[in-house]
């Protein structure tokens, strides 16, 4: 084995009120130390950067507890082991797990399980695109979509978030069982790609406006949505709910536009929540790891959609460790163009 | 036959921005005819009002369309026939059916499915409670609960409105099913009477101000909230949203808090939807109508509870026709004690 190397880790400094600057991270280093019986030494290729993650900077009940202040970030991530003391993982296997921000991970035999450390096949997909369709942002969009959602053919879905890494997903996926599919997401390129790459009936360009967003709607959706993907909240969220068809389904999976708000919580709710009401429609939360039991289905169906071609995907690629703090904003400013990832070394 | 009778009336007379007021109303009177081939002739004896009925002012879509203008205001009530040519119908009969806040309908052949004109039996429950726990209140909560809510022994039920005619069902209903049911009034008075006469595990004093809600809700659902059956949306929601347990259903019934807001309106969404992500929990939206085909057997259930006295019911009747503006809004103020009935005449 070659001489120990050095981690380098970005490790959370003090807790964010509003955006996680570079001021709340800290970046440190320290000696990469060799497994003991049953662990394995794994070195981080890429991570996933999510919405999610600024969730996780709030001192807050939430679906998972809170990184700890002096904790390396959690972010679940690509690797290959290096060195191995576990028969189950050999020097050289592609690996995902919730390896962290940092650029080799030390796990022992104990934290395996909880780290999530499980082979992955790049026969199915490319190590990015297991961080993508193939990764959490696609199993949440696909048991969101066919189990919260469940989809009929010819209903009309509505997905916001559409360029993003589960918002990509969804449409594809909706569009593949038979629904019209209409896309909300941020500036005319991104809603482009949607309609002419990714083949949704059509985008809503929210950056055109609210009154944009409610026209499209209402032209985009003459019967109504019957089913709604929100991965933003906040007005998008309103305005959808206005259109809702009877017994409509919305799924809560994210508020992206919310989330750098100084308490973290929403600055005001859905005003139209009477919707639900009048048309007797539901709205229902989903977190991705209650479905862990059937992600090698979902992975199964989704890779061969990949390799014959009814679904793209496409990930937005930011390189080197450092750059993490600014990477994981552009999530909130709309800046990223497909599913984020930052890339920590070369496969 | 006698000599025919004068009908007094109420119209709307203009469409209120806030509450309704006797300026609001218009009170007339017409001569009432007789029945033609098919057609029946009802007595008014007490009509249902409800918190819908502000909805029904409004010119907006919704579940049922607007009254109009100039037309006898939309009521559910129970009435004697006093003339038939109907096969169907015989003079004395009780009947339930949409006959509007006036004395006496005429209802031709053809308006009789439309009304819904049924005969009731009068074995079953008092006119009252065919207005009440039998009515559209009953099958309000029955369905509401059973169907929408899905409770399970051993679950933690809250219902706002406890005390109200909807409430009283859905809390009773809960608790014969094996539920902890914690309710939420207005005043000392109705708490007490949810406790010690429905026999609720807890009732929370809305009155006594927000922290008390809050406070309430952590010490009587200490596992928090499996169901939560909403009659006033605002705050309450809000509050009971922050205490939801793991896959919770919140069962939208109405918004009574918000139903006089100027433009009928919410004046602000729940802020705490996002409990919904985090607990992977459903708020969904009941109508009644949507049940019909399964009155009888709801009505059946709750007949036989009023009998066996697991279940009881409570009226708040106000006498006369003319005092139907000032009736009403007793629904909003809380004034009502009970499910709120206009007797119209004597049985």
């Amino acid at each position: 084995m070659a001489p120990t190397p050095v981690n380098h880790q970005v490790r959370l400094a003090k807790r964010p009120e509003g955006a996680a600057t570079r001021e709340h991270w800290q970046f440190t280093t320290e000696p990469v130390g060799e497994p003991a019986d049953g662990g394995v030494l794994v070195k981080t290729l890429s991570l996933s950067l999510d919405p999610a993650m600024r969730g996780w900077l709030n001192d807050a009940k939430s679906y998972i507890a809170p990184v700890e202040i002096g904790a390396v970030m959690r972010a679940g991530g690509i690797g290959r082991v290096i060195a191995s003391k576990n028969p189950d993982f050999a020097v050289g296997d592609t690996v995902y797990g919730t390896l962290g921000v940092q650029e080799y991970m030390l796990v022992p035999k104990e934290e395996i399980k909880r780290s999530g450390l499980a082979k992955i096949d790049l026969r199915a997909g490319t190590i990015h695109q297991w961080l993508n369709v193939l990764g959490m942002p696609g199993m949440t969009g696909y048991f969101g979509l066919m189990d919260v959602g469940q989809p009929k053919a010819g209903e009309t879905v509505v997905i916001s978030g559409a360029a993003g890494a589960v918002g990509q997903t969804v449409g594809q996926l909706a569009r593949i069982k038979g629904c019209r599919v209409v896309g909300i997401a941020g500036g005319q390129a991104k809603c482009d790609w949607v309609v002419k790459e990714l083949g949704f009936d059509a985008c809503i360009d929210y950056k055109a406006g609210a009154a944009a967003v409610r026209d499209g709607l209402k032209a985009h959706c003459p019967k109504g949505v019957d089913i709604y993907f929100d991965n933003v909240g906040g007005e998008i969220l309103d305005a959808v709910l206005a259109r809702l068809a009877r017994k409509a389904r919305v799924i809560i999976c994210g508020a992206i536009s919310q989330y750098n708000n100084a308490n973290s919580m929403p600055a005001a709710g859905p005003r139209n929540y009477l919707s639900l009401l009048v048309n007797r429609a539901r709205m229902e939360g989903i977190v991705v790891f209650d479905y862990a039991d059937r992600f090698p289905i979902a992975v199964a169906e989704l890779a061969g959609y990949l390799k014959d071609g009814r679904m793209k995907s496409k990930e937005d690629v930011v390189v080197g460790l450092d750059t993490f703090p600014e990477a994981l904003n552009r999530l909130f400013s709309g800046e990223n163009f497909g599913k984020l990832v930052l890339q920590v070394a070369e496969a």
